[in-house]
C-alpha cells in the first residue's frame, strides 16, 4: 500500500472562500488527500480548481451528490451556508462519509441534534471547523489553565472577555451569505459567536454556564439578522466565572481573549486567526502584585510564543483525518468530543438567541 | 516673593496608604508644597510624618479641624473612607480650602451634590483623586480617539472593555474599610469601578450612556457590599457603542482597557497604574485586514510608548494646584471640567446600582 493510499480522502462540498483555506491544509496535512470538489456547476468547480492549483487527480463534479456517490471519497469538508448544513451534513452521513463543516454548524441545536443524530447512527466522524482549537497554542495556554500544577497555573478563572470583530463592506453587509435570514440566519452570532462562545466554554473545559444573558445592544439588518451583539455567560460552580463577548461585523478587526484567574491572566490579540501562520504568541501575567507606594508592577506581561509547523487548519484536518482514519482501519468508534464541543456551543448560542427574545433576560441552562 | 510662598500649600486629612502616594506627589510637583497633615490622633500623624520623611516644616495635627482652621493651608487633599467624604469636603470647602478628594467621591449623587454645591458656592476648585487622566499617555490616546483627524485615528468608537482587579487578602475581605458599608458601602463598584466607568467615559467624550445594565453575576460579601461585578454601558448616538465593564477583589490583578472603533484598536494592560512610574505603552492598532486565505493579518500592533518626567500623581497635583493657583492670583471662577466628570461617574455608578437592584434589568439615564 503506497503512502497516498493510507491518506484520508477528502471532497469538498461548494467552492466558498473558506474552503480554498481548507483545501490548502488538506493538501498539507500528511494523512490527508483532496481527491475530489464539487459546486452546483461544473464551470464553477473547474474554475475554483484551475485557481487553486488543485492536482488534474482531483475529481471535479457539477453537484454535490457527486461527491458523496464517489467510493474513493472517505470524508466531506462541508463550507456551504448554515442553513444547508442539515440537508447535506445528513446527506453525507447516510453515504457514510465523514463530516468536517463549518462553523456554525445549525440555526439552532434541534437542527444540530439532527446532524450529530445522523452521524452517530452512521458511525462516521463529525468535527465543525473551530481550527483555533488545534493550534498548539491553544493547547499550550490548556495547561496553564489546569489547575493541577499549582505552580504556574492561573488557578480559578473569575473572568473570560472575547471579542471577534470584522468591518464588513457595504458589499458584505448587503449580500453576504452572513447576513441573510435564509441562509445564515445567525448573523454574528453565528459566525462571529461561534468563536467567542467556543473558547470561553473551552476555557472552562467545557463545563455550561449556568445563566447566559444578552445585553440590549444588539444591531440587526433590516431582515432582523444580528450584525452585532454583547452577552455574558456565567458559571458558578466550583467557583463564579464571568465571561463578556463582543461579536460585530461593524467595528475594526479584533480577536481578543483574556483569561484572568486567581493568580494570573492571559491575553491574545489574535486568537482566532493568528497575527502570522508559523507562531502564534500570548502574554502571561503571573503573580502581579504593585510595588511599594502603587507607583508600578512587581512583574511584566511574559510574551510567550509557541510555534507550529503546520497552519492550524492542517492540524485540524489532521486530527480529523486521524480519527477517520481510526475508524476506518482499526474499528473505533467515532469521537464524541468534538460532536459534544459543537453541541456546548450550540445550546449556548441558543440561549443568547432566547434572551435576546426575552428582552436580555437572564437564561438558565 | 521667594518660589515657596507661590506653591500651593496643601494640608492632607488623614493617614491612609494612598496619602503616602499623593503627600509624595505634592512634594514633586512644582507648584504644590506640603504643609501639614492630621490624623484623629497626634502620634499617629507623627509616625506617619516621621515614616514619609516629611520636613519639619510640615504642621503636624491631632484632628481634621486643625488642618482647615490652618490659614498657611490653601487647598486640602482628602484620603478619607467614602461615607466621611460628605462631612469634610463641605467643612473644608466652608473653610475655602481647595479640594482634592479620593475616589469614589461619594455614596450616591445626592451626597455627591452637597458637596459639589459646598465647593461651588464657597468658591473653591473640586477634583477627584482620578490620577490616571492626568498621565501623558491618556492626552496622547484621546488624540487618537479625536475624529478630526481621520488619518490615524480610531474612528467612530464600538467597544470599550475595561477592568479593574485585584487579589484582595482575607485581611482585606475581612476588615478593609473599602468592605464595610459604613465607611465604603459601594465596595468594589465605588472604589475599582471609578476607575472603569471613568475610562469609559473618558472614552466617549464624557457623553452619559443612554442604557446601564448589571450583569447576573454580582458577589457581595456577608454585609452585602459588592466584592465583584460585571456591567455594561450602552450609547446609541452618534453610533452605538457598548462598554463592558469588570471588577472585582476576587481575581488577579489586571487593568486592561481596550477600545475598538471602525478603523483601529487600542490595547492597555494597565491603564490605572503603569508598569512603571516613568513612561505608559500601550498597543494601536490601525487598518487591520486578515491577508489572502485569512492565514494572517497585514499588520501588528504598534506598542507606543509615552514618557513622563513627573508620576501621573505628581501631573494631577500640579494641575489642580495650576487651577488653585488661578482662582487665588488671578481671580478665575473653579474650572468646572473636574466636578463634572466627577458628577457623571457617580451618575454611572448610581445607575449600575439600580440595575442591581431592579435584578439586572437595563437602567436608562
Amino acid at each position: 500500500m503506497d503512502e497516498n493510499s493510507k491518506r484520508v480522502r477528502f471532497g469538498i462540498l461548494g467552492c466558498a472562500n473558506i474552503a480554498r483555506k481548507v483545501a490548502r491544509a488538506i493538501g498539507l496535512a500528511p494523512n490527508a488527500t483532496l481527491c475530489a470538489i464539487a459546486s452546483r456547476s461544473k464551470e464553477k468547480a473547474e474554475k475554483f480548481a484551475a485557481e487553486n492549483g488543485f492536482p488534474a487527480s482531483v475529481r471535479v463534479y457539477g453537484s454535490y451528490d457527486q461527491v458523496l456517490e464517489d467510493p474513493g471519497v472517505d470524508a466531506v469538508y462541508i463550507p456551504l451556508p448554515t442553513g444547508l448544513h442539515v440537508r447535506w451534513v445528513v446527506m453525507a452521513a447516510t453515504k457514510k462519509k465523514h463530516v468536517l463543516v463549518e462553523k456554525p454548524v445549525a440555526l439552532d441545536v434541534a437542527e444540530l441534534d439532527r446532524i450529530l443524530q445522523a452521524c452517530e447512527s452512521n458511525g462516521v466522524q463529525f468535527m465543525d471547523g473551530s481550527m483555533w482549537l488545534h493550534h498548539p497554542r491553544t493547547a499550550h495556554i490548556q495547561h496553564l489553565l489546569s489547575v493541577s500544577h499549582s505552580t504556574t497555573c492561573i488557578g480559578p478563572i473569575h473572568l473570560i472577555h472575547s471579542t471577534s470583530t470584522m468591518p464588513a463592506t457595504p458589499e458584505f453587509l448587503e449580500s453576504d451569505i452572513r447576513v441573510k435570514p435564509d441562509l445564515d440566519g445567525l448573523g454574528a452570532l453565528g459566525d462571529l459567536g461561534w468563536y467567542c462562545i467556543g473558547a470561553s466554554l473551552w476555557a472552562k473545559g467545557y463545563q455550561l454556564p449556568s445563566t447566559v444573558t444578552a445585553l440590549p445592544d444588539v444591531t440587526r439588518n433590516h431582515a432582523g439578522v444580528i450584525l452585532s451583539f454583547t452577552a455574558s455567560l456565567q458559571w458558578d460552580q466550583p467557583n463564579r466565572t464571568v465571561a463578556t463577548i463582543h461579536c460585530s461585523f461593524l467595528s475594526h478587526t479584533s480577536m481578543d481573549l483574556v483569561i484572568c484567574g486567581s493568580n494570573g491572566s492571559l491575553h491574545l490579540k489574535d486568537f482566532i486567526i493568528p497575527y502570522q501562520e508559523t507562531s502564534g504568541s500570548f502574554d502571561f501575567t503571573f503573580g502581579a502584585k504593585f510595588v511599594d507606594l502603587h507607583i508600578g508592577w512587581n512583574v511584566r506581561p511574559e510574551e510567550v510564543h509557541v510555534a507550529t509547523k503546520l497552519p492550524q487548519e492542517g492540524l485540524m484536518v489532521q486530527e480529523f483525518a486521524r480519527l477517520v482514519d481510526s475508524i476506518r482501519d482499526c474499528g473505533s468508534r467515532p469521537s464524541s468530543q468534538w460532536p459534544e464541543i459543537s453541541r456546548k456551543t450550540q445550546l449556548v448560542i441558543d440561549a443568547v438567541n432566547k434572551s435576546l427574545d426575552l428582552g436580555f433576560k437572564p437564561v438558565c441552562l
